[in-house]
């Protein structure tokens, strides 16, 4: 594995030692989904009272699996509660077949562990179009339950990869007056390689108590800075799903420390979405664009991500060119407010551009070094008013 | 130049012997603003009482030349105009001296041909961000005027290329009974060539005589069949431009034969909008996207150009891989609308897909086959209502 490590990949990463989430275990297996004969199924079974809470792409082909999840997320219930995962077939664009497979799994894996059909969420990622074989991880159910184990939760990031070069896994621990609060993390990446359409998945498991409510929304804002914040190829996936399931085994309530839970989670989350940027496939450089100035946020991340996704900015990256007319030309492509007079534009800390042309300042071969580095920072201030956003893309 | 024609040109093609339009002369030189010795300025005159009509670019960074040809294209004057167009540099992102530059370059051409400054129209394309040096067209302009003729339109077409690697010109004559009326127009395309900003410029000339609104009614629509339709690299740059200016002097009014027109100017702008596909930078494959049975024709332009604009999609035709799933994925993340069990897509005359899934008449060796071609027609049928919209792109 070490070989084929992403170029861009922390040379220093390792998975990390998570730490243990009562409440939640976990089992992975070969069950021949995959050509290979790694794990390609996990499944991970969670307490009653488990609290869930979810967001899915907004594909309008999304897979029958995601529309299952989004009819289950908000259905209160006290029953314990299940994810499983496949990789190697998204089982998305099967027809009818692609249902009735998401219900037999579903419901196979309600009756193995005797919970309520409602808190059985499946995912599955790897090709389009071809028929998931349901009936080979149904025969795996048995034995994922056997090896269900609260130490698991490496087997499992493992089982949920696919084009990904390495594992991802990411931790936090608050620490509070009544003890500790732990929220553990792990995801699968999406990449360009054939014929695998690249999805993104997450699952994030706390001993926090919180009510889904408050997961919801916590979720929702901290996905939109985080994995809605990275862009690897500008494609949408028909099965992306992160889920959070909060087990409330470390007995401590959140309302007071919210905003401790909220900076834990997102630390846990960017630390992800920066593995999958990092390992997309081909990756050579990270790219941090920062958009500051903008009428709102939302107008600066829609300049952010038409810098980010624009192929022309990609191709200058990639050929270490201070390219910075690219950087303009992305800004003005991308529908939201401009005053071409007070754009300002910094590589690294290298003023490009200010009173809208090249700054007086600006030496290009300072800024053909800097365009060697491994990581490249982009910063646009708009001058407009205090709208800001930050993405992660790679090229 | 034959060693380095992009892999998909059309290998017969060679610029077309253009029909004479009565009342424009055109002259190319070379001003020494490209680093090579090829010509990079040219000059169009046109007679008096020339109508002409313009579309640009809706980049908010749009250059200079842009902003100051869109302020003058509706204003009437009977005086004779002119264009004037420089590769090698797009003058854009330049501050004051951009704009300084403009008036500088129109002014004297205004003076040195004695027309109306109002009817002085500049085009620049090439690299962003660098001070054009506009004392060398100025010095041009003399020799240029001397050497205006009729005759020279192939000149101009070599003079506005950059990285293009043929010049692009096309033709059609309308037969009436009150004898012919012709539209010419050349062409240059974008491509992703460091450190240029691929820009498509087209001009368009006609001996119809036609009222201003008609032109740039008819413009604007046929402008969104043909340059609207294609994409290169999905970027928007900061000085595309189309003109058309109509001279009058086959003294045939065209209200009886408007249709006539239109199908002859579609015509003549398709063709040098396949011609600007086909010379991408690194174009491999020429692929056209049918999307029909959409709830409205800008519905079906938004799914084939979110299927156009995808890098899966362009890597999967690249790698000559019937990767379809791909193309679901990329109508599903259109935003337009979908009824999944609906859609029916077909690489060339294969249907791939039928209700929801990989139609039973697949058989993946064909598509296989079929993707070895130089041209790849993906069509999709959503099956919702008649919307249909055609776009043509390269990988």
């Amino acid at each position: 594995m070490k070989s084929s490590l992403s170029k861009i990949a922390n040379k220093n990463y390792k998975f990390p030692e998570l730490p243990i989430v009562k409440g939640v275990k976990f089992a992975a297996i070969n069950a021949g989904i995959k050509q290979n004969d790694r794990e390609d199924v996990m499944l991970a079974h969670l307490i009653s009272g488990t609290v869930l809470a979810g967001v899915f792409t907004k594909s309008k082909t999304r897979a029958p699996s995601v529309l299952d999840c989004q009819t289950k997320i908000n259905i209160p219930s006290n029953s314990e509660a299940a994810i499983i995962v496949n990789s190697g077939n998204a089982n998305a664009f099967t027809g009818d077949n692609g249902k009735l497979a998401v219900t037999k799994i579903t419901q196979s894996v309600a009756e193995t562990l005797s919970i309520d059909l409602n808190r059985v969420f499946s995912c599955s990622t790897g090709v389009i179009g071809e028929k998931l074989p349901c009936e080979k991880i149904i025969k795996s159910l048995e034995p994922l339950k056997q090896g269900l184990c609260q130490g698991n939760i490496y087997k499992a990031a493992k089982a949920i990869m696919t084009t990904d070069t390495f594992p991802k896994g990411a931790f936090k621990t608050i620490k509070t007056d009544k003890g500790n609060v732990n929220i553990v993390g792990i995801a699968k990446g999406s990449g360009m390689i054939a014929p695998n359409m690249g999805t993104m998945l997450s699952y994030i498991f706390t001993d926090a108590v919180i009510n889904q409510t408050s997961l919801q929304e916590i979720l929702v804002e901290i996905n939109e800075a985080t994995f809605n914040s990275i862009t690897v190829d500008s494609d949408t996936s028909t099965s992306d799903a992160v889920l959070i399931a909060a087990t409330g085994t470390s007995n401590i309530e959140l309302e007071s420390n919210k905003q401790k839970f909220k900076a834990a989670l997102y630390s846990v989350m960017l630390e992800l979405a920066h593995h999958i940027v990092r390992d997309g496939e081909g990756a050579n450089k990270f790219i941090e664009i920062s958009v500051i100035g903008a009428r709102s946020h939302k107008e600066a991340k829609t300049h952010a991500m038409a810098i980010g996704n624009s192929p022309l900015v990609k191709t200058a990256i990639f050929g270490e060119d201070p390219n910075w007319g690219r950087i303009i030309m992305g800004i003005g492509k991308s529908g939201a407010s401009v005053d071409i007079k007070k754009i300002r534009v910094w590589l690294g800390t290298l003023l490009v551009t200010e009173n809208g042309e090249v700054s007086r300042k600006y030496v290009e071969n300072e800024a053909k070094s800097y365009m060697k580095n491994d990581k490249i920072n982009i910063t646009v201030d708009l001058g407009l008013a205090s709208g800001a956003a930050k993405i992660w893309t790679d090229r």
